[in-house]
């Protein structure tokens, strides 16, 4: 058997993507699954970061992660590697995923037996900020290239992310990247965000992330039902 | 004065934008002016290069450029800061211009004397791609902290693209950037893809790409009308 599939989702025929976002979050929450959507830039690091956040996750929580890119199978070639149950979804030429793609990845992973479900948005800062896709908890990652200015250019994936990681931080002291600074402005856009410094390449800081996304996971068990 | 005005653009209410786009680049063409549209992921350095590249063309290409954002003017602040000629578009969460936008933008900037116009698009590899701008030219900068996988997973903006800046060359002793790679993967989605590798921080392989570019954009004034 193939270490995992290839989906290719289909955009959604419902035309209220919140309703069916909320129906998809109900359906998820009623047989304990935490949903988590993540997002950022092309080459921000996600798939890396989920490789550590993988090992660092208590044993416990089973996860599954679903993969979303336009084309191309790298990614869940990847997460296969750790013997992580996962599945690739390709969009199509679309930017990003709504509630019925995510749907359509969630019945093909099988998702019953999962505590924790991660699904990697197409990497674009713009789009995915745009579609409700079901999920629990919204995730960023802005890596250190980038530059510390993006809330201010980018201002909604900023607004609906409940965390950002700031992903590279072992790159620091070869970019003018204000720490600062990018904490000032990612608050004026939303300022609940939690901020999350790590390496994905030196493990630096996804200790603390695994902690806090592993409770999360059960403090939403524990959730009375939506 | 203020250094440099800002537009909201609106939504094209043309049907074909293709057709429309090929109306712009004549017009354009008419009128002498070459326009390069320049596309990346956010924070892949368009700014910093455009502002490197202003210094490197030769001085007798009247050069002028328009940004383009969904927020914020910190890029045309940036651009005006040299003296060029700028005009900052905002999208209104759009994640991407077509032709009708970036006529929105030529009409504001005043583009009659100018030999060179570059639009630097929305920060995004997927959407921008889809979109004929009415460019003479399409361009995109791949900076190496992205990785070198990028063609694999963004088919569409390096079919469409002449050429691919690879920035932040600077940085390649702390990334694992595969230089070949990246060739080889670019040139399997446009085996015509000329490549410059650049820093845009130090300046190495500017001089190259801004020699380039003169040499296109004497070359559409002297072709035949379209």
């Amino acid at each position: 058997m193939d270490p995992y599939r290839v989906i290719e989702v289909k955009q959604s025929v419902f035309a209220d993507n919140n309703k069916d976002a909320d129906a998809l979050r109900r359906e998820l929450k009623a047989q304990g699954t935490f949903l988590v959507n993540l997002m950022s830039s092309p080459g921000s690091g996600k798939t890396t970061t989920l490789t550590k956040l993988l090992a660092a996750l208590p044993p416990e929580i089973k996860t599954g992660i679903m993969e979303a890119d336009i084309d191309s199978d790298v990614d869940a070639g990847t997460i296969a590697a750790t013997g992580t149950r996962v599945i690739q979804l390709h969009t199509g030429g679309m930017c990003h995923l709504d509630a019925d793609m995510t749907r359509q990845g969630v019945r093909q992973l099988g998702t019953e037996d999962l505590d924790l479900v991660i699904l990697e948005n197409v990497g674009n800062l713009v789009c995915p900020a745009e579609f409700d896709t079901g999920a629990a908890l919204n995730m960023m990652i802005l890596s250190v290239p980038e530059g510390h200015d993006k809330p201010l250019k980018y201002p909604l994936i900023f607004q609906v992310c409940d965390a950002m990681i700031i992903n590279k931080i072992d790159v620091l002291p070869y970019f003018d990247f204000d720490m600062e600074k990018v904490e000032q402005y990612a608050r004026m856009r939303n300022p609940n965000i939690r901020i999350f410094p790590i390496s994905a390449k030196t493990g630096e800081g996804v200790q603390a992330l695994a902690h806090w996304l592993a409770e999360q996971t059960r403090g939403w068990k524990e959730k009375e039902p939506l």
